[in-house]
């Protein structure tokens, strides 16, 4: 019987990225779909949906023609296509161009290590570079290390021809695509064509790669929209489609969180800033009418303290947060009179989840809730995204219980959790044991479910036979206005195993001293029932310099190789 | 190498039924999830999110081990467990037990015809039936052709032991789970085993059989929140899961229209009627706080008539949306005076296609409009819910310009559209063609790229060259408040091949002639450019007995079957 019955085009239709970057076109077309504000000469660039989705083809024809490029299939990948590049339209092109056309999209963290992007880059056997003018610098000084295994190289700019450089052979992308055909026919991938390619950070190691395919981040994606329609926050604006995000993740970072997935599909008006800057910002919000953003605290900090923040109307902004990091009480007070729509927020994720795992979220029944009680449910770390499952297990694998104070490892399993590290079986047996994929990071979960991350198990304290709640901890001394940030890591002890330790930066001016830090929390921890007497530090350190890792997190390798040196500044407080 | 990367907690991590189901009883334990009141006696029976779920595990303990239910396996499906129910909480426990556990659910349409009713059951090899009071005497009628096919009965119902019949083997709903235990190990099925099994409605010939799969079924549920999220219109209150539905959809209308598993997943509180009555839908608004529900025109007309109405209070309704059916503009505008958040919307969708395709939809340029601008954009069928493909193409399969004029078949491909008819590989090949799944449907599109359902192809009118875009007669004509409805067919046309015949029921006392619905098509249609002259019907035929079929559209084969009666009732115009 040779009756065909489509099973592609039904009970097996691909979920491709391609129908991603279909929509906005088709529904769309003639409204502004991609705006880039140059940060360096505040120049504009915009393109509505079609004339996005126009250059996108023009760019898949310049990848399978001039380029050369080989696309995969599932379970081989195609060319791994590299980007080396700030937030623009260039880079939302490349990360529909390439997937859609079934080669495989590495955009490099350009905030790692020249030795690690170099690693990366040959790991991933790199064949085309895409990179703009902003790592023009970087590529050069790693140009020669490269060389043999990168074939072409590709300049993104606004700027007329191209640079002077040693690169080579380089291409010019607004040359290539204005000699290709503004439509393309998009190849029928499997689903389970690799699509992209991220490398973990390092700080234990060398960076380690994954691979994702197309319908994981469908999923991702998709599984993200609806967690933010059931989140029950009266501070996130359900505006669907009319959502206006500013992009300050960069999309280097795991996808820039998922942003460029779910908002073309979403067909929101996407505002590119290059790199963050407090005058970019505010221009952009003002000009774009900004109704999102995401920022991390350091972001926040500069913003607030830029001298023409007033002169900005930032009325558009309905939801701005902050994640990533302890927010320290004096900004959040500071951010809140002066940002609409300012909250503070809090999720946890990570490069082999793609990221999205475990994020802030308003209850139904808390809708309703005060502002101030709101905002302790939004920085509990808080629950798993619809569609993933996430539990925290004892040392043998069973749940701990909904107490707010057993502690356990975070593993995940679901539909957009990595499968395998890229060239690396060892590493993958690691992580991936019983059927979950094991996180290596600690949490409690409370008595309404939510899940509190603790700390890395690497960076556990253990003092007895109990664990240190190092992040709780952290998040409670940030809290204190006259430190900027804090940070707790392990001393070795002789009777307990470990004894916690602080690190403590203060807020420029600040006239306080270690004792009072101790006193801050003892009033505020012990006596508010939030912490007990024997996890406040036996050291307290007040410091400029705390180590701190690529991506700006505190690095506690790196505090404990200099544990001498700390211990010496440290003072030590006598416990009763 | 035997080293193990768990695809199938990752990259293939299947999409199941069963992800729903486990979501409220984790999130929302303690939360009332589905109530039920029974529509004859006024009780109310209320279930927490967690005794529905234990509920769930009981009933799946019960199909695996005293009913002897046999999974499936990809392509092959397992046993067929039919219901013959109306909306409660038993047949949402049946919803999810049944394909959860690996077996495929026939929620039979008791609109149908008994001979088609039989005909579905004996079709779908119904291993077992679940039947509740209202469906028993429809049942009993059928027994004697059934129970050669037909092993088991389960009675669904809140009055204790067992009814007085002749259906055996007879079983007790209550009486079976209260001996099982309460928790249940779901198997870890592929996403591409069979869930369910729906039949099309048959006014053409004998009803066809269509099997989903999970996969589908997830998808499908996924895309449709999301749709919802994106549409911009202002009376669709984006509340997620605060939501409250009254399904008055029969769950045994393809999959409830999707509120079984998009509701569950989302955690709603869901509230079951039964079956549709005026003081059971008040009654349940006022106590349940209800916040959404969708009626057909009937429906509202009954709701209208309800003399109790202004007693009770309905002011937690949102959104109350009426589809269905063409509807006429005195019982809009009386609804709209006496519902909160009531609106007329539209959609289309069929059994092949799960059945969301088309729907309702604002997009955000519209969504500060004029309310009678929002109204005229509501009613146009809609755009396709993202992730799925449709087109509207001409006799050669090339999409129709969007003119709002050319007219073409409406074709659809996605994730959630039928593979085939259950054992009907001819009937498939008619539809599947070119790689597209085709309706049958005709449409244009206008300039704003809204398809606009013009007709049934069988349906279709053909004057001359051209096409009578019957829809679009039918909605105008049912737009004077003197008509209750008004359908229009072909009659056979010496000269132009055929000429449109409009069949009318006149709301009760109306004193009108077929000469006033030809005025009332010339003033509000022609005249104001709705309709073109050659449009209007040669015959006009006021009766009280338009032929309908078993879900209330209207019969046009069975009007054409008596052209002769109708045509003797009909008033001849005279053309200008």
């Amino acid at each position: 019987m040779d009756f065909k019955t489509y099973p592609e085009f039904s009970t097996r239709y691909p979920l491709l990225l391609t129908t991603f970057m279909k929509r906005p076109a088709r529904l769309y077309p003639n409204e502004t779909g991609v705006v880039y504000r140059n940060p360096d000469n505040g120049q504009y660039l915009r393109f509505t949906w079609q004339e996005w989705y126009e250059r996108t083809c023009r760019l898949a024809n310049v990848l399978k023609g001039p380029l050369g490029v080989k696309p995969g299939k599932p379970g081989e990948p195609g060319d791994r296509i590299a980007t080396l590049a700030l937030n623009h339209h260039w880079h939302l092109e490349l990360y529909y161009a390439v997937p859609c056309s079934g080669a495989v999209l590495h955009p490099i963290n350009m905030r790692l290590s020249l030795d690690h992007i170099t690693y990366t880059i040959k790991h991933a056997e790199d064949k085309i570079i895409f990179f703009d003018d902003f790592s023009l610098p970087q590529l050069e000084s790693i140009f020669d290390q490269i060389k043999g295994t990168v074939e072409k190289f590709v300049y993104l700019s606004d700027k007329p021809g191209k640079p002077k450089t040693k690169i080579e052979p380089l291409f010019e992308y607004e040359e290539l695509i204005a000699k290709q055909p503004p439509e393309f026919t998009w190849p029928n991938l499997s689903e389970d064509n690799y699509a992209t390619c991220c490398y973990t950070t390092g700080t234990t190691g060398l960076p380690k790669g994954v691979m994702f395919t197309h319908r994981q981040l469908y999923l991702l994606a998709l599984h993200v929209v609806i967690r933010n329609f059931y989140n029950s926050d009266p501070a996130l604006p359900q505006i669907g489609e009319r959502n206006i995000p500013l992009f300050n993740v960069p999309l280097f970072h795991v996808h820039g969180w998922g942003y460029p997935f779910f908002s073309v599909f979403g067909a929101n008006k996407i505002v590119m800033p290059g790199r963050f800057t407090p005058e970019g910002f505010c221009e952009l919000v003002q000009t774009e009418k900004v109704t999102s953003s995401g920022l991390v605290p350091t972001m926040l900090a500069m913003l607030m303290e830029y001298k023409e923040l007033d002169k900005y109307d930032l009325s558009s902004l309905a939801n701005i947060t902050v994640g990533g990091a302890a927010l320290p009480l004096g900004l959040k007070n500071k951010a809140e009179k002066v940002i609409p729509g300012f909250s503070a927020t809090s999720g946890y994720g990570m490069t082999e989840t793609a990221p999205s795992t475990i994020n802030a979220f308003v209850k139904k029944f808390m809708h309703d809730w005060p502002k101030e009680d709101l905002d302790e449910v939004r920085v509990k770390t808080g629950v798993p995204v619809p569609g993933l499952e996430v539990e925290v297990v004892d040392d043998v694998g069973k749940p701990v219980p909904q107490n707010n104070e057993s502690i356990g490892e975070i593993v995940i399993r679901g539909p957009w959790v990595m499968e395998k590290y890229y060239k690396d079986p060892e590493k993958t047996a690691e992580v991936w044991r019983d059927g979950w994929f094991h996180t290596g990071d600690v949490a409690k979960v409370d008595e309404d479910g939510y899940i509190i991350i603790a700390d890395r198990m690497s960076d556990m304290i253990r003092s007895g036979a109990e664990m240190v709640p190092t992040v709780l901890l952290e998040n409670l001394t940030a809290t204190a206005d006259f430190v900027l940030e804090a940070t707790y890591v392990g001393v070795p002890d002789a009777i307990w195993g470990e004894r916690p330790m602080v690190l403590v930066t203060l807020v420029p001016d600040a006239d306080k001293t270690e004792d009072d830090i101790i006193k801050f929390l003892e009033t505020e921890g012990v006596d508010k029932g939030k912490i007990t007497r024997w996890m406040l530090p036996d050291y307290v350190v007040i410091t400029d310099d705390i180590p701190k890792t690529s991506v700006g997190k505190f690095n506690k390798i790196h505090i404990k190789a200099r544990m001498e040196y700390f211990l010496n500044k440290a003072k030590k407080i006598r416990q009763d």
